[in-house]
């Protein structure tokens, strides 16, 4: 049985590997299931320990996601390792409880206007849909967590502004539902530091010791600053993709998770532990490069090298 | 005769465009004085009112910066501009205190490796540099400010860390002898948030009135995060380059000084009010596209745009 507090301790940072899942999502070529078992095999013997691994979805519509039980089992073999994968309707939620993954994640959007163009249901109706989801979870005997990704909890692309409270109140009824972990994601990048800060705060203040974590894009620059301001919140896990890749479909120009390889180095710049050898992680981008040449793949700390003297420093 | 505290009002922020020395340092093709003035004027127009507008320096070897006296003539004709020019040895001192510029920058190291490198002076004989120009500048009519970029601030290429202790003691000199501003400067983009939070508050406590500025640059993709940690520290002078140019010659791969419109934004999202009207100050990116083909230009908010409903927002 899958304890949340146990896969997401809050004395070190976790930082959560999505390229695997939001980081495919949009590309146009992607890794073989053979490459994405190098990818995670690589980033695990980094230290990397949160993943991922892909979306119960049609394999015919989103090939990207044909190997995500494969995937699932290559996470199983590596101690304390822990993937996730998304379940966004009835089919996915069945395939996933039986697909035997440790964290089955969905997501419900903050602004009603976006929920609606990106899953076809209401703001109710996919709360009903995470309630199935925790009573069909509760009967099995393996037990996976159930995470809740907040879309547009910092603002959206199709409604603007996105009142907190609002945002507070999904997260309160997510957590009440028997959700195990809540994320507050910044779909499109409109956050900032300050917003991200504040909506910290408050979550978890009614998170009463669940997991609170954010999924951050970099689409305006403010991915890391928002990142710091995350963690001087005390939230201990944080969502990135290698090479930054990544963006959604109903977010036009919005490009790019927060960057896997530059969130390890923020975060120990702050002296917070991340448990992940941050120049054997980059070596990963080789693959990536190899994989999917015609993606873009960011990063500022790949590019520049780790300062001199840095492990002296933190 | 110029005042510190009203050139730099701490009520606002004041964002400095340092592409125009800062920026050109570097670069292969530069723009004509008439592309600089037009750079300036847009950015004026925009609510720009801080610039550095070059440096004293030998016409032969830096070309880029041959039209300085001009482009200091060019910001004197702008009401509330204030302009900046660079002095790194005495030819360039006594040019700049003749050229009537409000603001003559210096540049001592935190590190005494890079501070020998860079000037072939010991910081001693730096600091003896700056009391002189106090001096010279006193006996002024017009009395410009002095202000010292304390380079290296935050880690060092060459020797690796830096101790904030040595740092600290090099700023309160400065004070000490005249100097209106000292920025801290993280010339290699070696520091993060929580390092930039500590020496600006220990910075602040000693600054006893005086403006305390920070420069810094994106190397390593920390640049937005590190200027976040700055503003919740007080800091209220803070430099950028349009399109994140910029770079320092004792620094490699050290491309990019913090980008000038995403620093407007994130203050913005801040609630600190700038100034600046971001959608017209993205337009200059079009001249320098014209004016430096070769160089690459930066910047998130400028790809993305500006998020629906954000003046709203803010």
């Amino acid at each position: 049985m899958a304890i949340a507090s146990e896969i997401y301790p809050n004395d070190r940072v976790n930082l959560r590997e999505v390229g695997l899942r939001d980081g495919l999502q949009m590309v146009k070529t992607f890794p073989s299931t053979k490459a994405k078992k190098k990818w995670i095999e690589q980033e695990y013997a980094a230290g990397v320990r949160h993943f991922e691994v892909g979306s119960f979805l049609p394999a015919s519509k989103y090939p990207m996601f044909a190997d995500v039980q494969k995937v699932v089992e290559i996470i199983a073999t590596l101690p304390d390792a822990h993937g996730a994968a998304l379940a966004l309707n009835k089919r996915g939620t069945i395939d996933a409880l039986e697909s035997g993954v440790a964290e089955i994640g969905c997501v419900l959007s903050a602004s009603p206007e976006h929920n609606l163009a990106n899953t076809r249901r209401s703001q109710k109706e996919t709360l009903r849909e995470i309630e199935n989801l925790c009573r069909m979870r509760d009967a099995t005997k393996h037990n996976p967590l159930v995470s809740v990704g907040i879309a547009m909890a910092f603002g959206c692309s199709i409604s603007g502004s996105v009142a907190s409270t609002a945002v507070l109140g999904l997260v309160e009824k997510c957590y009440d539902l028997g959700v195990d972990m809540v994320s507050l994601a910044d779909t499109v990048g409109y956050a900032g530091p300050a917003q991200v800060a504040a909506l910290s705060a408050e979550a978890h203040k009614i998170s009463s010791g669940k997991i609170l974590g954010v999924h951050l894009h970099d689409t305006r620059g403010m991915g890391i600053a928002n990142a710091s301001a995350a963690l001087d919140e005390g939230v201990r896990m944080i969502d990135g993709a290698m090479g930054g890749l990544g963006g959604c479909p109903f977010a036009p120009n919005a490009t790019g998770n927060v960057v896997f390889d530059d969130l390890v180095f923020l975060c120990e710049t702050k002296g917070l532990k991340t448990g992940i050898d941050l120049e054997e992680l980059m070596k990963i981008r080789e693959l990536l490069k190899v994989e999917m040449p015609t993606e873009p793949l960011y990063g500022a700390v790949a590019k520049a090298g780790i300062p001199l003297g840095f492990e002296a420093r933190t």
